[in-house]
């Protein structure tokens, strides 16, 4: 192991921060950073969003089911997938805007892409971060705060700064189950690696004071209702065709 | 800047590379760290093969767009968002797997986030990496050779080996193009970074020897007729609903 695989497996999201905020200096550092990370042909569909403002602010934290480390934290952003940059230009050169699943695909791949460099950076520096996949529980209310124009797809928030909390690591899928040679693996095969990992998961729930908690029946459980039944509806309203 | 903010700096993406195959503790290493990365809510989200089989890795270049690289490497991968495993839990309980535009994107962010953390682990063990977003050239086809069961979204490839080039570091967008705060620019300023960036991009391509090449009017072309028009039914086909 060396010093960035270190950083990577010792990865946990901070859910509480100090009120120490993070520099201009960090923020140039950590987005050029993540600039700097593949891009498919250059493109570079991805913009990101600074939000400072208190008011904006706590209104996010409710927008994202009351998640007040929105506002308590060193450095909020918004990570947006970005296509407005390709429309202006081709509004520019005067030629169609084509967008089908695949540029919405580019765009959310790229911003991924981008947003994942950009965290390790910030915590290479000593910072937490923590993904606020709840920014997609209300996006046309979300985008309204924002003003976000046509052509943006924002993403998830990215709570940022120095850690308030030691957690524990939180172990992940057994290798099997997720890195195969060749071949998808049979369904038995994929069920009994579930299993082993809800073992490992009840002790660390245990560990943690969490309670008898089961992974698999959680999963099922989370995917079985509709969730976020705006996203898809806004994105095609903000210009995205997913077919 | 440090050892990690440094090695992002310093990507680029290698298409060359040397015979040396990447070693399968290696891989373990660098899937591991993939893993270790954010995941919305423990979903995981995400499967990667890796492809081997001579005649499987010369049927993708072809799938590819004649990309050579994906055979001559020390090791190819193919990522994909993975929603069986919650299919399958979900037949397990009894309960609906409720698709929508919603989880399709935390496959695919999830995957991406995987992705990149593993790229970025190949590369500080001296290896180089190049996404192969042509991989989405014809998913169909490639979804065959693979034989991908129902619920896995195939999004790139990853070749990863040992570096036979040396390839200058290509510029990205001016900072004040892509990071903002409070609110996205209008589409003057927008413009002005972007045509400030064509001269920057201009100077790189003469440099190169790769002529005079304007990074804007290539992205508006691009952009302006559809691309891989297979993408959207193929991940329908797969089980994807993006409403």
């Amino acid at each position: 192991m060396n010093t960035i695989i270190d950083l990577m497996m010792g990865h946990r999201s901070i859910r509480q921060f100090t009120e120490d905020p993070v520099s201009d200096d960090h923020v140039e550092q950590a987005v050029a950073a993540g600039q700097m990370a593949s891009t498919s042909g250059a493109i570079q569909s991805y913009s990101v969003l600074r939000v400072r403002d208190e008011q904006r602010l706590e209104k996010l934290v409710a927008l994202t089911g009351n998640q007040t480390k929105v506002v308590r934290c060193g450095a909020f952003f918004v990570v947006c997938g970005d296509t407005r940059r390709h429309r202006l230009l081709a509004q520019r050169d005067g030629v169609p805007y084509d967008t089908r699943c695949e540029a919405f695909l580019l765009a959310v791949v790229d911003a991924t892409i981008f947003a994942q460099n950009m965290s390790l950076a910030f915590e290479s520096m000593g910072y937490g971060i923590c993904y606020i996949g709840g920014l997609r529980n209300d996006l046309p209310a979300v985008s309204q705060v924002l003003q976000l124009p046509e052509g943006l797809y924002p993403l998830f928030g990215l709570c940022v700064g120095r850690p308030a909390q030691d957690p524990t690591i939180r172990p992940r899928l057994p290798q099997p189950t997720v890195l195969f040679e060749e071949n998808y693996p049979d369904d038995s095969s994929m069920l009994a690696g579930m299993e082993a990992y809800d073992a490992t998961m009840l002790e660390y729930f245990r560990e943690r004071g969490a309670g008898d908690r089961i992974w698999s029946e959680e999963m099922s459980a989370k995917f079985s209702a509709p969730r976020r039944e705006s996203l898809g509806p806004y994105y095609r309203d903000q210009g995205a065709n997913m077919d």
